[in-house]
């Protein structure tokens, strides 16, 4: 697994550190970063011929060719200032949609491809939504990211006080927000559902300062439990966690299991993962790394558990127990997720590019229990009673 | 339709009404009411024979094997303080669930039954869930009462305070709340599904004094519009308001309308009926004999359309469209429902019994839109501008 693991790696390391760790000099193959190896990158490239092309550019040029679509800024808008987190994040989230999209299309046995939304917000900023639906491998994939401005409406400004940010009670706040979620649902019960998020924020003050902070996360949930992909899955998010601060896994695994809870069941959406919010320390470099190193390692964490279930055999009993917590999956989102009571409530907001994390079928049965020794009760034991993986 | 609608009245006029107007004396068989003529009632019955097997009842007994199961409160309590609102509000939902299941249950084909669980809450009070699943004509019926007493969390207490209600803010108060609801999906696109509550609230003021009011509705979700059942259904409805006040209807198909729309869509739920709250004019008598109507006019408006097209052909298409609207049902009842964020947030509610209104089965497809000519299409011109149907 771990070999596996260290493959997948070197594609899914991305480009975008090679961008802010190069500051504009053309580069050699090589970057530090992730701790994960070496690794090959095309994504963003400098080109110095775009210099004849354009001589506002100042010699260079984004080669936007393997992103999903353009990115939502303007090219030259994202060289100019490559040092603004904007900027650099927006490439980050770019970099891990493409990857993360390939890395599933190739999973996929009769060819089928992610289809690829670029849509724009009249309040500002937009996105790009890539959804696969009614694959043989995946039943229904959605891989977003969204990069929008606008004005915070008192409601949320409000939700944030709470959270403890120094922010203005009652007005309405120009803010600024990015990020990459996704959510995929495979078709084969023995492949766990996974769902990521990693985001960036900016609020502007009253007084006109800039407050930021990183949140995000990645968190599993089976349909039947395997406990070498749990442990693989918890350990792969704690590697990534763990160079940066050793304190993070333990802190964030725990939010995890407390967030993802259906509190009226008393049972957790799934196995965790981790899951953090108001990262703003030690400083943004830092928690940038952080955060670009949590979202490298959605690939390697999950990648190789779909290889190894996908064609797992399953019967009708199976299935009706997917779609039975694929209902309990609804329930989650629909009731308890912030990110999805936060995108419906905001004006303008795209909902079905927030509704995509819905599986494309549920099951609610009244009632439905599993016998407790079953596989079906095995799983039902650790949801109940979120356990340590590593 | 009408004279289907006045036997069919016949029979589900209940017995509820025989037992508030005869106070205790041994009645004839007539009542006032409705204005939906005379009808036989068995439900509840005066024995004198009673009284040698428990003097305390003083002479009457409560034949209650026409309900689904015993009531919640002691059948002896019952009848000692038979003017006692909450009482008769009790026996109001015992007979309009019993009548409704049994008219359902008359439609299976192949002798499908209700499945009945009575359950008791630790904070005091219970229910009785009445779910029928997988029926060859009822995908999942649920037909519920609860009587329930506890106390009123102040978040609850703050949202009737922005209602209006005069309540002490911050502090739990002790309530007692009654109601019957009923979610029905039909297993043929061409039925539509139908929604259902009627209930009755009391709350302590810190003062010691009493509010009391009433609420309800009726609400259609077809998949596909037939005019003349909308027509059916609204009319019956209208009929069950007038008779007590020209302005209820509409005032309260308004209020229905505003009420079940899926604001991030900016559609409704369906082609809605009648919805309102806080009912405590002109005086308790009254508003419970609106109720009362309302209730009784359930099984008259909808039984015909079951009737009419339980056994119309349909094929995969159909059920595909039907079960994405069953996708937008879920989404109005997690994200915007008071019913069920009020139940699910209640501590001790019973989960089960609150989301026995979602569908055996439920769809969500990215970016779904019908042609606007097709039979879709022209359910989803109605749903994204409400219209009035009589």
């Amino acid at each position: 697994m771990n070999a596996l693991r260290h493959t997948i790696s070197l594609v899914s390391l991305g480009t975008f550190q090679l961008v802010r760790r190069t500051r504009g000099q053309h580069v050699q193959g090589f970057l530090l970063g992730t701790g994960l190896g070496l690794a090959s990158f095309s994504a963003v490239t400098y080109a110095h011929s775009a210099e004849a092309v354009n001589p506002k550019v100042k010699g260079v040029q984004l080669n936007t060719s393997r992103f999903m679509a353009d990115p939502i800024t303007d090219s030259k808008e994202l060289l100019k200032d490559k040092d603004n987190m904007r900027h650099r994040m927006e490439l980050l989230i770019m970099e891990i949609q493409a990857e993360f999209c390939r890395a599933l299309e190739a999973e996929e046995n009769c060819g089928q491809k992610f289809k690829v939304d670029r849509w724009e917000r009249a309040e500002g900023g937009g996105g790009i939504t890539c959804v696969l639906q009614d694959g043989d491998v995946f039943e229904k994939a959605g891989v977003n990211i969204s990069v929008v401005t606008g004005s915070l409406p008192p409601a949320a400004v409000q939700q944030m006080r709470a959270r403890g940010k120094n922010l203005k009670e009652g007005a309405a706040l120009p803010f600024f927000a990015s990020g990459v979620s996704a959510v995929i649902h495979p078709r084969n019960p023995h492949v766990p559902t996974i769902h990521f998020n990693y985001r960036y924020f900016e609020v502007e003050t009253a007084k006109g300062e800039k407050q930021w902070w990183f949140g995000g996360g990645t968190d599993l949930t089976p349909y039947y439990l395997c406990e070498k992909d749990a442990c693989h899955f918890h350990q792969t998010l704690k590697s990534a966690c763990d160079e940066h601060d050793a304190t993070y896994y333990p802190r964030f695994k725990k939010w995890c299991d407390d967030y993802f809870r259906i509190k009226h069941r008393n049972e957790s959406r799934g196995i965790g993962g981790i899951f953090f919010d108001d990262i703003d320390s030690p400083n943004q470099e830092a928690a940038f790394g952080f955060v670009a190193s949590c979202a490298r390692a959605v690939i390697p964490s999950y990648m190789p558990l779909v290889r190894e279930h996908k064609n797992q055999e399953y019967g009708n009993n199976e299935r009706q127990w997917q779609l039975l917590r694929r209902g309990r999956y609804v329930e989650f989102n629909l009731i308890y997720d912030r990110g999805t009571k936060f995108g419906l409530y905001t004006p303008g907001a795209r909902y079905e590019s927030i509704l995509m994390s819905l599986p494309l079928h549920a099951r609610w049965e009244y009632m439905h229990e599993p016998k407790s020794k079953s596989e079906e009760g095995k799983l039902m034991k650790v949801l109940k009673n979120p356990k340590e993986w590593v």
